[in-house]
């Protein structure tokens, strides 16, 4: 199956934070691809990656980074695909690095950002997903349930306070 | 024409900001509504607003806030249409209140977040019409000669540093 | 015995924080309800249970979230019941994304914000009480005799530099 | 009248911050003191002030502050009335340093704390009338009537975003 | 011996910082007390400790506390023997909330304020000695010997670096 | 009269606030000189300073400066005379820079920092008398009155609330 | 002549900051260009420069960007010549965005940083100027009658404190 | 073989960070010395060894320091030679304080600024040696091996994604 998201990260080492998107895009049954991009060490790869996206048929890229996380603005500056940034939480500044670094872009290139580490990897998944949605009945249907099965764990969780 | 994008605020005041996100939207032929909706002096009407946004054929919502900005998360909890959260610039904390409430959503629920005032408002525009152009050569085009328009007068800005 | 105060929390994780409110109601005799009310998990759940506060009899909400913390905002904004927020420690941000989102409310809505983490939930649960005793003097008298002990026990430990 | 609500401020400087809650105490028709209460420049004043805010029958204590902010904190030392802090905006860091000054208080002393400026004054009138309304069906009613009003205004505000 | 040296802490946890500074003293025979002295526990014995403080003798004090920390304000703004402020690492915020609670007096009432944590401490010690040896040139001599020493093992160190 | 006091600061610019130092001196007629000291612009001249301040017979140094802030620190390396350093609010940071690069110094060498701008200098001024005043009953006396003088005007100001 | 010197810069409207770093360059007499070159609007013109950067003889490239800042680092990416990265002050976060998206780059690429604004810009200037003097006795002997000539000054401006 | 490069750092703790930047040089085959140099403990050696740092023919010293991390700047402050300077991460304050108190430097006296920690130490070793490498062939030759090989392992790393 042709992917329809691409996944990709800086480094290896984000793959333990970025490893939660893909885990949603598997639960959904989304196809997807994942990579590691460095938009410094790889830059021409990344231009590269970035220019066939929407030949490729991507809808999403979903870019993890941290420190002066620069993959996830370079790639939505070469491609008009949607570019969802999770800021990768860095060693000596927990992240806030990664945030600002991603999130504070310019006006006329735009990246969707989403929080800091795991839980963003989860929501990049998610975000990606309810894009896909607009033209997927079924994907919708899973992405309710989902919202349905996290209400139900959070009513009954009450009972478990102890 | 029936609103493609939800462009909704806080309060008036977020006006000035979230306009940026009208004009790129007037400037593309992408038809929206706008509204102010408050988490906090209107929660049932922005429930309402949420949950009709889908029915009303809503393919994303651009919600901007300032401070403790509960509207694009709270939006975002109540549909599966994507939510685009706009940091709107405060007074005392200039913003960085508005981005942590926006964006450090917990993992199930994502906000698309942007960057921080005016530019946010634009990308947030942009941002709606990428994910539109998915089924939408001709928003595609648009959006592709924005950016060759864009590019030509960073190219020829050289010119005028004086 | 009708609670009196109810004891809210995002989530089932913030149980280790939260507990120590619970603690001192327990400790002061105070009547009170717990639960996991989700402000995105559950939204619905979440505005009856504020709708519901004042009707139940309930003289205080201490309410505690963590992150992009929208569930003490959003109760105080469905119910004239005044609403202690509690911050709890986030992972990347410790918490100061969880303090903001919890502090910054715009004019019209407030949240008694206390600190964050466990000595916050701590003193949550004390400030429900010290609005109790206005009418309740046994309550007074009990409130009294932990600040007598809290400086006996601090005059004390003087000596137990070493 | 005997005043039910104390507000203080560290400073003369901060009335232009403080008279906001002095407003809605008085829109709300709850009888208040203002007092300028210095816990650097009169310390002994207040501790006299808080020793004797529960025999006046003072039943909250809005206490304003700016930079160091030790007002709110050290009269909640001294008083078993709920005190509520308001950080004003300071020069050099925005209020930053007033907010941690103010709500990071130790287990044991709380300090039910609110937004940074004017709309934490606001807030801090509004948040004492919530904690006088247990006992005053007329005041309750005023507070839910100024939240219809507020509700209205928002409702009605979309109008004018031109 | 009469103590020339106050050091004082807002609680016993805070020991294992203060007494770096206390260390410091007993290398360099100043003579000292130590107390707990918690300025939101024991109010009224804090507003002792800093009226006596002049007459027993002590010329200056040394005030450790974390988060909210208003004892070294508060002291000072009882009594004009110098205070040193010293900012206790707190577990949220790292001890950014103690130093910005410790160093931002309004004008008026001066604390010298000390680096975060233990470096903190042990420059507390050493500052209150510098302040003493004005008139006792013995002091001045360890003094500089302790600078010299330190000079030497930093030149020296060189030689270990593997 | 031979100056007790050395007010130094890194630039022309820091007059502004340094003044304040000054203005406290020539008020309690304490004896001062005052220079510019740059550390970066006048590296030996700074040192040479710092080495003949003991002997010129200063009782303290109070030295401002902003941004990467390096007199203070680098003056007391050099000298066992107490330094006070003051934090110039910066253009960029608002001084977060200069408190930081003045206050967390390691180890061995204290700074004894006020807050930053007009107020710190202010306190720098009243910091560096009332170490003097162990030696000098009068100062002491015109401190007191100083004291006394603000805590009049305090008291009062609460009649102009308006 | 030859440019030895890149001065790049994000958009037309950083020129108010970088036209220190060229003011620099013209008083040293140093070649150099200037150009727009935008990592997000001109991303392949940006990499064409880095590219051939060193084959047109630059011997150092000053980069100055705000916000979420990628030039700096996207070049360096790109090239050996040594990059000397300039944070602009932006608009809501004062720059803090700009410098950490600059300096906090990842192990293999460096990014020589200066100060946010003004000074940085000019502080590039003379970083460039002293990495070519290795090679130019002449500019070695520019630099440091620039350096004696800002002695003299700050030396001669202690008379001007008035 | 003459050292080429001086690195040097405020304390024998700081080589677990600083050793990164040794490794780079070794495996370029750059030849540096390497030195404890305390600004604090040992200002006058830092003076002397800035002073000679041209004459004994170094082109470059990389410095680093944590905390109010002064050694970068001041030896900036005695030489020509460009001064690279490494923000050590800080027990506290997580290396912010080192990295404002290195990088906020006033217009006039520049240190190129890298990143806090490891990383930074690793880009300190490979910026000096880019600057070395405009007169030396072989050593740009290794650094794009260096550069190539990091591609390669990068790209080569997307297959252990799992």
């Amino acid at each position: 199956m042709e992917p329809k998201i691409g996944v990709i990260m800086g480094s290896k080492s984000d793959w333990e934070t970025m490893k939660h998107a893909c885990d949603i895009l598997d639960e959904l049954g989304v196809s997807y691809e994942k990579k590691v991009v460095s938009a410094h060490r790889t830059p021409d790869f990344m231009f590269d990656y970035a220019e066939q996206a929407e030949k490729k048929g991507l809808h999403a890229i979903i870019a993890g980074a941290g420190g002066a996380a620069h993959l996830p603005g370079m790639v939505a500056a070469k491609t008009l695909v949607p570019v969802i940034g999770v800021p990768v939480q860095s060693k000596a500044l927990n992240g806030m690095d990664s945030l600002l670094s991603i999130v504070q872009m310019p006006g006329g290139v735009p990246v969707a950002t989403v929080s800091i580490g795991k839980a963003g990897a989860t929501n990049a998944g998610l975000l990606a997903a309810q894009m896909l949605c607009v033209q997927d009945e079924e994907l919708r249907k899973k992405l309710q349930q989902r919202r349905d099965e996290m209400k139900k764990i959070s009513l009954e969780s009450s009972g478990e306070l102890n």
